[in-house]
Order: structure tokens, then sequence, then C-alpha cells
């Protein structure tokens, strides 16, 4: 009997095809369905040019491998170019990533009464909750799932929403982290500080405690990482500051915040157990956006779920009840996640 | 640099302790709390002799490296024995069982209003959609995840639920199959129609449909597994059969309807690319669970996170938009899951 068991996920697949890997295109060909807003052109421009620049930095990472990423571009209605169209951009098995993502979706249509009913009672006073205006939403997400349990997962993104002339952001930036390094995650949260502290002094204060409110797994009563920021339904009449810079100086960020910590520790040694810790703690990541994340949610009403699940860590193990060790360092990492601490 | 990107969760780890490993015990000295129905305690006497047979058998399997199951049992409030208690067994990393879980809980409360009012609106007449009657829930679940790619996951379970002197029943057996064998799924199926034949002509047909229906994902267009039987809410009164001795068969046959498809293929060897195949059509597994299965969102609600999340794969892979080549293997089982077969 040949047993393999334990065999991982990686090597190559004789008989499995990956739907883009044929025909790569990048990603200065694409032109964007046209549109009736400049500002909302504007943003896609942005996070057009935004998804290029992050897809060559992190092919960079990968240089010595030569790991490229595969870029999928994909119509949301081959009958309707206005409907919308999406760019999903997948590297994987890289040294640093084992899985990264950076995706492109411009949407457009008609408010259903149930969607708009929703906005309008989060506060959206311009909406009409009977439904029927037209909207457009655009968005750049990002996942990178790193091959070393001690460089953090990076999650962020960056949104428009638009209806009736009134523009609505959204965005975050935040780490998931498999084991605690309170260096890396002070120099993250202070990176995020003075992006924030240019535009309002509370402002980064209200955002992290936002991220934290928002990455939470009530049924495991923990926060799913260490944070950053995070924002939704932020225009800039309300928040009393150029929401729309801020959101291009939060997408500019995203890589610059995290590179330094992939720098320090991508060449540190590490064992099997911190990778099945890694597996383990993978777990909760998925347990969050399965059953609580409201993007995820609202994307598989309808979305692309391949685009939607591209956020999935790439290998994941559960083990029933785990408890580590009072004062190891895989305690440590959960005693943070049980009770977020300022990191400032 | 020590590299161990693909090393697979399967080895000891050394910091991590899994709580209940330390106090095993075996279910025979467990011992019910006080109840007033007669009935409803012949059910939890009935689960807890099968899930010790249900043990038994799956050691058996085990014999070879004579894996065993960790027997946790946990109260729900230790300061009130009559709320309810749990037993959750969990056998892993074995020859055949790469994770085995078999779980007894059995819950006494009070209907609040909103749950109330969700039964009464579901058929359940005798419910007060006010809330306030006292219930009792029983239940045995269980789910198999195998370590060859050919043998099937089995997920199965029995349930009790009463309110005011009134029994509904629950339960099912259904497959998820890695690879399609038509003979394990003809076999299988033929096993529970005659199960359900000694009862009432149509009823085979009649469960059969509703676990298609039941373990569906929309977004993907693709039912988990090849089915088996599911039903929900039965009395015998309006099933117009003896729905609890029917359910008694349907607990005793778990076990028979799966063991013969183990011993075919747990000698054959099976390859690399065919596990990957596995570890990916696992990640269907939990997308089921998480976004969908309702038993999994109630029990979210205030249930003990751990003997739920214990119906998680082992080991889990996502990779992006792989599709399988036309004819493949893989792509005739997720022909049969995109559209079920009769399988008599």
């Amino acid at each position: 009997m040949l047993k393999s068991r334990l065999h991982c996920f990686g090597a190559r697949q004789p008989r499995l095809r990956t739907v883009g890997r044929l025909t790569p295109c990048r990603v200065a060909s694409t032109t964007p369905p046209p549109s009736k807003s400049a500002a909302f052109d504007d943003f896609v421009d942005y996070i057009l040019v935004l998804q290029k620049d992050i897809l060559k930095s992190a092919e960079d990472l990968e240089i010595t491998r030569g790991r490229q990423f595969v870029i999928d571009r994909w119509e949301r209605d081959a009958a309707n170019p206005n409907a919308g169209y999406g760019i999903t951009c997948v590297l994987d098995d890289g040294e640093v990533l084992e899985k990264a993502a950076a995706n492109i979706s411009v949407v457009r249509g008609t408010l259903s009464a149930q969607r708009a009913q929703a906005m309008s009672s989060r506060g959206r006073g311009s909406i009409d909750p009977r439904g029927g205006q037209p909207y457009a939403a655009a968005a750049m997400s990002l996942v990178f799932h790193s091959a070393h349990p001690l460089i953090p997962t990076l999650r962020a993104d960056v949104r428009l929403f638009q209806v009736g002339g009134e523009a609505w952001y959204g965005g975050g930036c935040d780490l998931t982290p498999s084991y605690l390094d309170e260096q890396d995650t002070r120099e993250f949260h202070r990176f995020w500080k003075d992006v924030c502290d240019e535009y309002k002094p509370e402002l980064y204060g209200d955002l992290k405690d936002w991220c934290d409110r928002y990455f939470y797994i009530p049924a495991r009563k923990e926060h799913r990482g260490v944070g950053g920021i995070f924002f939704d339904d932020l225009s800039s009449n309300e928040a009393g500051f150029d929401v729309e810079t801020f959101v291009r100086k939060v997408g500019d960020g995203i890589l610059p915040s995290w590179l330094p910590i992939v720098a320090r520790h991508r060449g540190e040694p590490f064992s099997d157990s911190q990778r099945q810790w890694q597996l383990l703690r993978r777990g909760r990541y998925i347990e969050f956006n399965l059953l609580y994340d409201r993007g995820i949610k609202f994307g598989l009403d309808g979305g692309r779920i391949e685009s939607i699940m591209v956020s999935a860590p790439p290998l994941i193990a559960w083990k029933y009840n785990v408890v580590p060790e009072a004062g190891s360092p895989e305690d440590e990492v959960l005693k943070v996640l049980q009770k977020p601490r300022a990191w400032h």
C-alpha cells in the first residue's frame, strides 16, 4: 500500500488545471467600462495602479523562485459590459507567500429594496429605502498568507460605494499573526497611526477600535488578529476630513506597513511545531471569514465564488480542543487575541 | 534556514495539550441527569449505548496502530446539572480515520420566544410561539474523516427534540466522497432504502431528496456529497409510522452502511494527486458547515464551540479556481455533485 496520508498540498497537480493560468495578461491593458462619475473612474484608475504596484512588490519578494501572479480577469455578465468586472490575481507556493491574492472588483447595478433598506438604516441618509437607485462599487482587496509561521497574515482593502452623487469609502489593513512579536505589532500600529494622524487626532484610535470590534469571533471569544485599522461608510462630509485622499494613503501604505516584518523574519529558522500552530490558527481565519465576515456574506449573494474564496488560507488544520501550556508563546498570542492591547 | 513549509499536521505537538486526554473515562459510567420523561430518558440511554458501540467498532478499525478515542465529558452549566451535558469523543491520526468524532449532547431549557416562534412557523403546532415552554433535546452526531482519498467521509446523526409531551425526531446518514465509486454509492443507498422500506414505501425517496436538498452549497451550485437520507421534525403522529423505532434503526445502521466501503478500499494504493484532491474537497465540507449548516449555526449560539468544530476536517487545502480536466475522475465526481443521481 502506497501511503501518503500526511502528504501536503504544494506539489504540482497533474490532472488539475487552474483557469486563468493559460492566458496571462497584465493589468495595464485593462480598460474599465464607461461610467458617468469622474470621481468613481478616478478611484478605479487608482486601484488598478495600486494592484499593479502590489503585484510587482510581491513578486520582488519571490525573485529567487521566480513565482508570479496568475491574473484572471472576469466579467460579471458577458451580455452587459456595464455590470462590471473583476481582476483576481493569485500567487502561490512562494518562499514568503504561501498564497497571495490581490483582487479588484468594479460593479454597477440598481439597489434592491432589501439592500437599500439595510443601508438606509445604517445611517446612509441619501439612500432611498425603497431601492431603485443606481449604484457603483469598486474595491481592491488583498490577503497574503505567509509561508513562515513568524510572518503574520496581511489583510487589507480599499473600497468606494457610490449612490446618487454621494461617495462612501471603506478600507483597512490588519495583521493576523500565529505568534506575537511585540516589535512587529508596535511598528505596524505606529505606521497606521502616522497615516491617520495627518487627518484627525482621534482617527487612529477610532479605526483601531473598529478593527478590533470587526475581526471578532464571538463563539471563540477571540479577536482574529492583533488588528490595525478598519473603517466603512466614511464620507468626507460626515467624517470632517478628506476621506478620498485618506483612503489612497491607506492603499499606498498596505505593503510598506508589512514589508519590514517580512524582512525581519524571512531568514529565521522555524520548527514543525510552529508550523502546526500556524495551520491551527488558520482555522480561526476561515471561521471568521465564513461565519462572520460581512463582505464575504455579501459577495456570496451572487458574487463570483472563486474570487471570494481566494482569501482562504492554502492549508488549514483543525484538532480538537488544543490548549497551549500557560506561558508558552502559543499561549502568549492567545492572551492578546482574547484581550486586545493598546499598541500606542 | 530550517525549512518545513510543507510540513503536515500529524506529528505530536510538544507544547500543546489536548484537554480531556488526561482524564479518560468510559461512557458506561455516565449517568444522565434526572428527567420527567421516560421516553426522553430511553432515547438518551439508547444514544449512550450507540455511542459506545460506535467507539468500539471504530477502534477495531485502528487495531494495528492502537489508536483510541479521547473521551471528554463536559457540563453545560456547572451550577445546574439539569442544564445538560455532552460527551465528545475524538480519535485522530488513525490508519483509516484521520479524524473521527462521535458526540452526544443532552440539553434541557426553556424555549425563548424567538426560537419558539421559528419552530411554530415551521409547523410544530403544539409549540407556543410566545415561548416559555420547557424543552429537552438529545443527539448523537458523528463525523468520520477518512485518511484514504477513496474512502468517503461519513456523517450521521440521530436527534430527539421534546416539548410539551410531543417528540420530534431527526437524523440521517450520508457520504461525502472525494472520488465517485458507483458500487459504494449504490450499496450505501440500497442499505438505507432497505431500512426505510420497512416503514413506508415512499420514505427512502423522500429522505434521499431531503438529504440532497439539505447538503447543498448554493454559491458553488454543488451538493456536498452523494447523499443518503436526512430528516428533521418527524413525529409518529404526523409521519404515519413509528418514528422512534425508525430513528433507532438509523442509529444502528450508521457504521454497517459504511464499513463495507472501508473494507473494500483501505488496502488500495493512492497517489499524492488523489490526496491533494481530497484536501481540496474538504474545503467544500467546511464551507457547507460554516456557511449553511443549521445545526452548527444553532450550536454556535451559546453551544460549546470545540464540540461543534470537532466536525471540521483535520487538514484542508484551498487553491484558486481548480477545474479538473473533462472526463477525469475528479470531473466525474463533480458532475454527480452538481446533479444528484437516483441510485435506485
